[in-house]
C-alpha cells in the first residue's frame, strides 16, 4: 500500500477503529480531515460524495496499488487490514474468531448507527431528546456487550487485541460523552484500559488528531 | 454442528440472510419462530433477552458442538459459516473480498438499522412519518450500492455468491414493501434476479416460512 490517505474526523468513532488498525499494522498515512459538523457537514458536498463516499460517511481509505484503491465501510477495512497483516486482528481459533466479530457488530451495527450524527440529528429535528435516545442505546448494547464477552481475558476476546477492542474503545468514549457510567461494565472497562496502554490506541485518541480543537 | 436452531421471524432482513447461508452450507435446522411484533414482540420477553440475545433481536443461532454454542448479529454468523465452508461466502482475490464486505456493511450498518423496527418505532413515537424515514434511507444506501458496485458481474462482486448478495436480496425485498422503484438500480436488481435462481435463496424467502402468516 502506498501513498495511503484517510478520510477521517477526530471525534468520528469509526474512522478511530481504523486509525487504531492503521497503527497496529505499522501503516503510516496521510490524515485528511472531513468535519462533519461545519457548514453542514463536508461530507455532504457534492464532491466529497462523488469522489469518496456516496454514503456521505467517513472513514474512507484511499491508496495506491495497482493503482488507485479505495475502500469504505469501517468493519471491511479492519477485515482487509487484518488478512494483509503482519498484524491479524482475529483469533485463530473458529469460535474466538465468531465472538469477536459478534461483538465488534454490536457496536457496528448495534449501537453506532443509532447513536450517529445523522440518527442524532433526524431524532432532534422531530422534536426528540437526542441525550436521552444517546444514553438508552448505548447503555443496552454495552449491557450486551458485557454479557457477551463470555471469553474475556486481557482483551475483549482472550489475550490479544481483535476487532472487538478497535470497536469497544471508540464506543466507551462515546458512552462517556453521553454521560453514562461505566461502572456496570467491568469486563468492557478492564479491556478499554488494557488497550489504552499500546501505543496504536494512543496515537489513535481523538485528542491527538491533527483537526481536534485547540483546548483551554 | 448438531441440533442446529435459528431463532428468526419470517420478515427480518437479518434472519433471511442467515437462512440464506444456512441452505448455501446444507446445514438443515430447525426454525424457532420469534414473532417480533405481537404482544410488543416475543424478542422482548425477559426470558428470551436472558436466554438467547440480550440485544433483543434475531437472528440467534444455537447448536451443539462440543457442548451448547450460541452466535449472534448476523455478519458474524455469516463469516463463521463461511469459513466453515465448503463454500466460502467470499471471493479469494483480496480486494474483492474487501469489496464484498463494504457492500454488506452498507446494508447492515448503513441501512438496515436505520429502517428496522426499533428504529421506525421511534421514529413514529416523535411523530414522524417512519414510511417517508424508510424511503430516504434505503434510497440513499442502495444509489450509494450501485456505485460501490464495481466488480459485479453474475452477481454483484465477480460471478460467485458473497456475503454481499446474502444482504442485498433482503434489503430490496425491504425497499419494495416501502414502496420504492428499482429501475435506479440495474446493478442490484440484476445481481437479485440471478440469486432468485438459487435453491437456497428460494427456500430462504419470507413466503416460505412456517410463521410466514397465510394469504387470501
Amino acid at each position: 500500500m502506498k501513498d495511503v490517505r484517510l478520510y477521517s474526523y477526530w471525534r468520528s468513532s469509526c474512522s478511530w477503529r481504523v486509525r487504531i488498525a492503521l497503527g497496529l499494522q505499522g501503516i503510516d498515512y496521510e490524515y485528511v480531515a472531513v468535519h462533519l459538523v461545519r457548514d453542514g457537514g463536508e461530507q455532504r458536498t457534492e464532491a466529497y460524495e462523488r469522489d469518496h463516499n456516496p454514503m456521505r460517511q467517513v472513514p474512507v481509505l484511499e491508496w495506491t496499488e495497482n493503482g488507485p484503491q479505495r475502500l469504505t465501510q469501517s468493519l471491511a477495512i479492519l477485515e482487509m487490514l487484518s488478512e494483509r497483516g503482519p498484524k491479524s486482528l482475529l483469533p485463530t481459533d473458529p469460535m474466538a474468531r465468531a465472538k469477536a466479530r459478534e461483538l465488534a457488530e454490536v457496536v457496528n451495527s448495534g449501537i453506532q448507527p443509532q447513536q450517529n450524527l445523522a440518527t442524532l440529528q433526524m431524532v432532534e429535528s422531530l422534536g426528540g431528546d437526542k441525550r436521552a435516545h444517546g444514553q438508552e442505546v448505548i447503555a443496552r448494547g454495552l449491557a450486551s456487550m458485557e454479557r457477551l464477552a463470555t471469553s474475556a481475558g486481557t482483551f475483549l476476546v482472550g489475550d490479544t487485541v481483535s476487532l472487538a477492542d478497535l470497536c469497544l474503545v471508540p464506543q466507551l468514549y462515546n458512552a462517556e460523552r453521553f454521560g453514562l457510567e461505566l461502572n456496570a461494565f467491568p469486563t468492557l472497562v478492564r479491556a478499554a484500559a488494557a488497550c489504552a496502554e499500546l501505543p496504536a490506541f494512543i496515537a489513535a485518541h481523538p485528542d491527538r488528531q491533527p483537526d481536534c480543537p485547540e483546548q483551554d
